[in-house]
């Protein structure tokens, strides 16, 4: 299993009218969580996109458990727990860095495509690489 | 049942650099479905708040079928199914106008809250006023 | 001289914890003018890019003279007083659609590039060609 | 003179279609810019608004001089150059974090306003004195 927190602070731009951050902006905080994730094992995310290759979503969930405030500073804890053949499922929670207080839930599942032709393909080997020790 | 087609069309803004509508955008686009939704049964969403409550969202599931593209034409059908006694749920399929393509599907679910307290309340009479015709 | 109005309602997304919207929105109000700008010379700014070019801003001004709101119906007015040889001027003015109170106001200056190269180059036929008639 | 530098990450989700940066997200990394400058003085801007003022944009101007790309860690100087009477004037320069090499350079101007009025007030006490001692 492999896990790895990243800590941000939520802009005014990510606020809404109801003074909570804006339910879109979460799928921005996962992403932030995963790149993380990666670069914790040794790989940038843009390293996989040198080399020909992208990870579009194919799915996502959000449980909305409590509101984040301007200015809050989040935990973004993503988790890989599988390393699956085709697909990449990674879960994630945010939590409230000074209380530890559950903010949102989820996750998100990905496939690898290549950038050319834009065709599903199987993890490339700088992929499987960099994740496998955290499986052995 | 309540459903409603909203048509709008992706901006520059909106792609990211795989040349595809950013992942967390959709539950931007679900957002401009359910507005116009409830604008189509008479109840602008802004009258709701105006009231003195709020409709967050506790849970959001997408499924990413097929990617849109920039100054792509999108129909965004909105349906409400049920009409709960607290929580309010949502269907969304995003399609592309020219050829009916299926680009995502997914749900909001979400619950009314008083803006001033932030706490958990049932729906207010503007809102099952406005929806209840559709329903009998 | 070339001038168009196009109408955008405020999402929700838009809009920040002080009620208005968010002061970087406004930049892509001002993508969505000039886009349907070029629309209505029948031009789509996506053929541009087909043809190989790209547009990025070089400049941009903007003055914040009285807040957008939360569902507001505003007309975006883009204006192109001239046809210059490498840089594109472009001038904003968004307004209230029901009163026509001013908004925000501003400029972008843009310069055409060659995607491959990211190079300047002279604007493309395909765009001097869409607007030569508006400026003789 | 007050100047800070607070160094950012760039998102997949800031990338637009060109590779580059989109053009709006500038604003909002001069938002983290001058938000980290008040907090290096003492002073949260969460805390402006608790003590009911507000401080929004009157005007802002972006020079978009190099493109910032995915992955990119960013440098946004902000500096305050005048404790003015009533308008806040604060510019900005990005730069690319290993290089040096100049991104953006701009600068926005704001007023104070009162939260509850949205009337135009001079600065607060709570900011005047977090600020004066850099301007003695």
């Amino acid at each position: 299993m492999l896990k790895h927190v990243t800590t941000i602070r939520v802009r005014y731009a990510d606020t809404d009218k109801m003074q909570f951050v804006y339910n879109g902006k979460y799928l921005e905080y996962f992403e932030v969580g995963r790149t993380e994730l990666l670069r914790s094992c040794g790989l940038a995310y843009s390293e996989v996109e040198k080399e020909g290759y992208q990870l579009p979503l194919i799915e996502a969930k959000l449980r909305y458990i409590s509101p984040a405030r301007y200015d809050d500073l989040l935990d973004i804890e993503a988790t890989v727990s599988e390393l699956l053949s085709a697909k990449v499922h990674i879960d994630y929670k945010i939590t409230r860095h000074e209380t530890g207080e559950v903010i949102t839930e989820g996750y998100t599942t990905h496939m690898f495509i290549k950038s050319d032709s834009k065709k599903p393909t199987r993890p490339p080997k700088i992929y499987t690489d960099a994740l496998k020790k955290y499986f052995e």
